[in-house]
């Protein structure tokens, strides 16, 4: 398994059990993270705990589907449980810096959404 | 680079230029798709072919943002330009067989939400 792969897979882990300490080590001090479906934007390791721990509260947990890692970058395809149930998938890249610490996050979370008509003839439905 | 990542920048390469034949080079006779968002699937190179075909006819234009290639698996990021200009971005996972032709396809396709008011304060816009 690639350097980045295993970090990544450490990265999930601490959220899951909340181990914000051993989250924290993974991360650079000037850690950049990026949702572009809202365009929200996080910059530094403090700012990136403090959006974790305060922007999801509640019991959710997180179980890893896939992460591939190649050189300093990795992707992560996730499954994250809300308190009541719900789960959603979330498609994660990452890049590494020189010492091994995560230092850019970008985080995608495609929600369901119609077939369009156009196609419904090309595919069957699971 | 991997080989799943060199596959994978070949096969979009060969979807950009509409090069079907190249396109299915690429593919396992029996490669399966799957987008978990409409749950939608489709079996089979010649189906999968006529998928691409047909399901997204017009001028759309691909750019390719990362792949990330490791054994016989390989995640990819593209900027996906419609006709109209609208771009969307798209993420896919993909798995090689032993012979390093793509067997499996899962796709994801995030759409911009309203950023939840509970994080607000946590982060800035981009």
């Amino acid at each position: 398994m690639s350097i980045a792969a295993e970090v990544v897979r450490e990265y999930w882990a601490a959220a899951n059990q909340r181990d914000w300490d051993t989250f924290g080590s993974l991360l650079a001090e000037d850690v950049l993270y990026e949702g572009p479906q809202t365009r929200e934007r996080v910059r530094g390791k403090r700012n990136y705990i403090r959006f974790n721990v305060e922007g999801f509260p509640g019991p959710w947990s997180l179980d890893v589907i896939r992460v591939i890692g190649e050189g300093h970058r990795a992707a992560s395809w996730i499954q994250f449980t809300n308190a009541d149930g719900t789960a959603q998938q979330g498609l994660c890249f990452f890049d590494l810096d020189d010492g091994d610490k995560i230092c850019r996050i970008t985080d995608f979370w495609p929600e369901p959404y119609e077939l369009p008509s156009s196609r419904e003839h090309l595919v069957e439905r699971y």
